[in-house]
Order: C-alpha cells, then sequence, then structure tokens
C-alpha cells in the first residue's frame, strides 16, 4: 500500500542532525572574513552591472553628449572609483552582473564584470539576477563560474543542489577582531540567496522567488549561528545581526511609502506575482536587520518594516536601464564595533548605510543607521 | 573555531530520507478513508463552533425573540442535523471549536462540542484555532484530549513536536473505492494544519501564521503523495488532487472582489501581519486545489486564484458572532470519481462544494464546482 508518508523518518533525523552536526570540517577553516582593527567592517554592495562585452557595449539612458564615449568601460571604471574611495572590506554583487540576452560569451562577460574586484584583492561574493543566465551557460554554470574566480568567496549551494532551490545559496561569517575576545566569533552574518528569474509554476508569470528549500536552509543556518554565538566560550544573550543579499525585491518593498523611508521609488517594486514568505521567515528568524536588493535600478530607497530594512541600491551598470541625469549609484554598508571599557572590541554595535553617485565626486547621499543596539531605523 | 555550518549532513539526511523512506510501518496500516460504492466522498467542514458550556451558554446575534431558548445546544443540534442531511463520509472541524475565554473546563467542552460527531460513528478530524487554548488546556493538551477522542482521525504532529510548529499538522489520505483499480492509491489527499493564535514574533501583534518548518512538512508530504501516486502499479500522470484545512485565513484571502467569487464577504479578511508564504508553497507544490478555513464568521465566499480555491465555510455556533437574520452555516464538499468504461472506477473526476443554512429545510446555496479534471473553477 503506497503510504507514502516519512515525516517521521524525516523529523528525526532533522532534530538529529541539529543536535549532533557531523560536519565538524568546517570548523578547522580560518575565519576567511573579519572585523578591521579599526572595530570596522565595510561592504560595498554593487546591483545590476547589466556587463556585456566591455568597450563595444552601448550605455543606456545617458546624456546624447555622452553616449559615443559610453560603454561598459563606464561601468568598469566607476567600480574601480568607487573600491578607492571607499576602501571596503568586502564587495558583493547582487545580480544581473552581465546582461545574457547581448553577451556572445558569458565567461569573458562575467571574466571582465568582476575584474576590478579581483584586481583589487579584495574578498568578494555574489548572486545570481533574472538576466545571468542569458547567454552561453545557464544558470548552474554561470554561478560555478563565478565560485572559481579569484578571491570569491561565492558558492554554488550549501550541499547538494538537488536538495535546494536555485544557485547561489550560501552564508558567510564575520569574525571579531584577531586578537580580542571576539576573534572566534562570528559577529556579523552575511546571507546570499538566489531570487531566481522567472516563475517555474504553471498558471503564473513574471519573475521567481526565494522558494520553501532555500527559507529552511535559511532557517536552519540561522538557529545553528544563533546557537554557537550563545555558546561558550563568551556566550551571548541573543544572535548577531545578520545582512541578506539578493536580486528580486520581496513583495513587502511595496509597504512603504515616501514617509518611511530614505532614497528614492521612481518605478514600480517588480516583485514575484506570489508571497513566498521569506520577510516573514527572516522576521522569525530575528537576526537579519537588513535584506538588501537590485532588480529596480531606479529605485534606490531604503525602509524599516517589523524590525528589518528594506533596501535598493540602485542601478550601478551603463548598460542598463536607467534615468538621464540621474547618475548610477552603488550602496555602502558599515558595521561598527563595541569598544570596551577594557580597550578591548566587542559585539556589533551599529550598522550604518549610505551611497555614493558616479559624478565627479562620488557624491555620497542619504546616509541612515540601519540598527545599533540601542535604536532601531531611522536617520542619522 | 564555532564555525556552525551543518547544512551539509542535514541536507543529505534530507535527501536520503526521501529516497529511502525508512518508515514503511504505516504502509501496512489500512486505509483509514477510502470513497464509497457510489464512487463520491463527501466532507462536512464545520467552523467555529465557539462552544462552552452546553445549555447555560448564551447564544450571540439571534433574532431577540430566540435569546431565551438559544445557547450551545443550538449548534448541537445543527451539527446533528447536518450530519443527517448529508450523511458526510467525513467531519471536519476547522477551529475555535470551543471558545476557552468562557469555557470553565476545556474536556468537557471539547468532549460535548464533538459529542454529534463522535455519536454518527462517522470519522472525523479537527484543527485548533485561536480560541480553542483559552481555557484550562494549552494547544498541545486540547490537541491531545482531541486525539483521544472516539472516531477521529486527528492527530498531533507528524512526530517529534519540537520539530514542527504548532499542534494538529497531519495528512490524511483518501483511497479509491475498495475493489476497484485504485483501491490501493490515495485518490484524494487532505491536508491539516496548524494556523496558530497570535503572533509570537516579537513586535509583531495579531494573529497567528503557517510557519516554514509546517510547509516543509506539508511540501516533503505532498512530494511523497505524489511519488507514491505517479508509482507502480497503476502509474499516474501527475499528483492526485488535495484539500488543506486550517483555521486563520492566508492574506492571499484579500485578493478577491465581488466578480471572483461565490458566496458574502460581510468583514474583513483577519490574516496575520505578515505573509508566510504558505499559498504560494501550495501553488508550488500543485495539488491543492482548495483551502478550506474558518475565523471570519461573516465572511463565507470561495474564489479561486492561481489554481486554488480559497474558501470559508461561514460560522456554525451559537456561542459566536453572527449577524442576526444571516443564518448558521456549514460548508459541503464532495469529490466524485471517474466511472471508467469497463465499469471501474477511477481517479477523481470533479469536485464540488455548496453550504447549507440552519434554517427550517437546510437550505443549500452557492453550489460551485472546485475543480474537475477537465474544466478549473467557476459556477455549477
Amino acid at each position: 500500500m503506497p503510504m507514502a508518508v516519512l515525516q517521521s523518518s524525516l523529523y528525526l533525523l532533522v532534530l538529529l542532525s541539529v543536535i549532533f552536526p557531523v560536519a565538524k570540517s568546517q570548523r578547522n577553516q580560518p575565519m576567511r572574513l573579519r572585523f578591521g582593527k579599526n572595530g570596522e567592517f565595510k561592504i560595498l554592495q554593487v546591483a545590476d552591472m547589466h556587463y556585456v562585452d566591455g568597450k563595444t557595449t552601448p550605455c543606456e539612458d545617458v546624456p546624447s553628449s555622452q553616449l559615443a564615449s559610453c560603454s561598459d568601460l563606464n561601468t568598469t571604471a566607476f567600480l574601480r572609483r568607487m573600491i578607492l574611495a571607499e576602501n571596503p572590506d568586502f564587495i558583493v554583487f547582487t545580480g544581473d552582473n552581465i546582461f545574457g540576452d547581448d553577451a556572445t560569451d558569458a565567461a569573458k562577460s562575467l571574466d571582465a564584470a568582476f575584474a576590478p574586484a579581483i584586481e583589487s584583492n579584495i574578498p568578494w561574493a555574489a548572486v545570481l539576477g533574472n538576466h545571468d543566465q542569458e547567454s552561453t551557460l545557464s544558470r548552474e554554470g554561470v554561478m560555478k563560474h563565478i565560485v572559481g574566480l579569484k578571491n570569491t568567496l561565492s558558492r554554488v549551494n550549501p550541499s547538494d543542489v538537488n536538495a535546494i532551490d536555485g544557485f547561489g545559496n550560501y552564508n558567510l561569517e564575520v569574525g571579531g577582531v584577531q586578537g580580542s575576545a571576539f576573534q572566534n566569533k562570528s559577529v556579523l552574518n552575511l546571507y546570499f540567496l538566489d531570487s531566481g528569474d522567472s516563475s517555474t509554476v504553471p498558471g503564473i508569470s513574471g519573475y521567481g522567488w526565494i522558494k520553501s528549500s532555500q527559507q529552511s536552509w535559511f532557517q536552519l543556518t540561522s538557529a545553528n549561528l544563533k546557537r554557537a554565538y550563545m555558546r561558550q566560550p563568551l556566550p551571548q544573550k541573543s544572535a548577531a545581526p545578520g545582512l541578506a543579499y539578493f536580486h528580486i525585491p520581496l513583495p513587502e518593498f511595496s509597504r512603504f511609502d515616501t514617509s518611511n523611508y530614505t532614497g528614492v521609488r521612481q518605478e514600480g517594486i517588480s516583485s514575484a506575482q506570489v508571497n513566498s514568505g521569506f520577510f516573514t521567515t527572516m522576521v522569525e528568524s530575528g537576526d537579519v536587520k537588513a535584506a538588501f536588493i537590485g532588480h529596480d535600478h531606479l529605485n534606490d530607497f531604503c525602509g524599516a518594516l517589523n524590525g528589518i530594512n528594506l533596501c535598493y541600491a540602485g542601478g550601478f551598470g551603463y548598460h542598463a536601464y536607467g534615468k538621464v541625469g540621474w547618475p548610477r549609484r552603488s550602496r555602502v554598508v558599515v558595521a561598527n564595533l563595541e569598544a570596551t571599557s577594557n580597550g578591548d572590541w566587542g559585539d556589533v554595535k551599529s550598522i550604518r548605510t549610505w551611497k555614493r553617485l558616479d559624478d565627479e565626486h562620488l557624491t555620497a547621499i542619504d546616509a541612515q543607521v540601519l540598527w545599533s543596539k540601542t535604536f532601531v531605523g531611522g536617520l542619522i
């Protein structure tokens, strides 16, 4: 008789895997990211480079006087300038890294797109957008190519790619200052997710979404990180703050009006047609303080809902639609540690953000506090 | 170093549990529910009985002329009449079975509330609403008490209660006609979920929601049932249809207007403040054709969205708010099998629904087809 109910065995296995972690090998890896001696960790977010073939690629939505000389090389130049100006500890590319439809060789486009990050020797990571797979590589192929590039901490997936939807779901831990009491704790957790490209469900059109399997992975990872943070030595009272990076806006990005966000909303929120509940999953887990996306190039706002900041970066790339006279831009996030009374560095005290425009002075705008131990949300 | 990332081991275990089911004991259990010799399976849904103490319990929102003689016994009488009139194969109680706040002894109230079902010798099942735990038993206690009652197929949870949120998450399989080719197949799958009571997440008020852990269980169960249905003997091309029962409306119940539902919407949709994505999870799984809830007593509509019917039952109980002159009501769902050319019964051909009012004639209203193999949604 085909009684196919296996939940007893499954839940026992899940429970056992939580109680008795077996994959201890990762524990012996060195902390790949950590706060600097100044108690700071700075992340540069680059959204929607839409890279194609380099200097032969035309720009979109720039003043007509600049059209003739504008190409993907402007995107490259902007990225180099941002890296020089901010000297970040880490760079995150939140998808549509290449515009596959126009790219003749996906691997070459990816190599060129990420070249400034690679040259900088700063560790970097990327997730997929909805355009990355439109050229000569599949989504899996693009993510595998990215993972093979120099200095990247990107990963294809936590484990078996058949067990989780999408490509590019992984997390990174940011350790406390070397030599400080928190040197062996992840004091800031970064989550990366594949928000898909288009719906694959019959009868539902539009963009993709973060699936249950990815949310289960996120939830389990968050719970494990929290447990580790609250464990000896130096047990903490609650989870370390987390930041999430992906491409497509959650439906909850539509819940703001101009009274409760910083930045601009100049176009619609292009979410999936359905709400797969990842916002709620983040709220339940309780550690994520902000989610950073791209996708809608003309939106660059950041607003807080139920304790989580939902932040656009604004479009970065020149072969991507934009708005003439509205400069390409990039988002910076910086976390600062608490300076303890004995002169040591403690846990994360605050997380701030601002954006820089690709103008003569790389003008910084819209600085705001995303989270602090004593105050959540609001302007600086 | 507290590298707490265990996903490799977890996903391997999950994968193994899917590939190599170990809990085979359930396969030897007899099919508890199956279609009748007439190729039909009929379910009576009872929403929001709000039972308290019996004849001393006052009624709400009934004509003043009936107030003196009206009590919980009217709820009992209505349930007996419905069972006699419809002679269902199965009865489902979708929560707020008792109104805990007013009940002096939860166990006694539960016993009295379900008594007509128990007396009828018809198998029945129940889920929890947001009021069941307000008396002398916790949510777990209420569900455990229910599971101990006669003729119920209710279960507390699939397995370890620590591994899944809530109490009363389980599924039931409905076999084909005894002696037919489908006698050993579950041709209709029933899912029961605990939609919670109030939010337990700091900073979020309002009602509860179906959590990720419950959705993962649902998703895995649905996938396993589909696999079994498409397996030898008599392998089918797609999943058997499914029906879901729980208490609190999903946010997607707000997506209808009068042009695209059958029934009435006389009050707001009292969903949780957040969308936890269970509607999307059901759409992804693809087998659930309708979800049946209660909670908002003055709504009794049923509308289709992305191939899934979202249906209220309308309030049943007399110690529950209602509307004077708008009769208490109950929803019936009937599934019919395909009669094959060789005189045998096949798989499910159609699923229909109607409601009956607690008036002199138990008037049937709002008959509609929820699903058929050849046509989805719409009026009869």
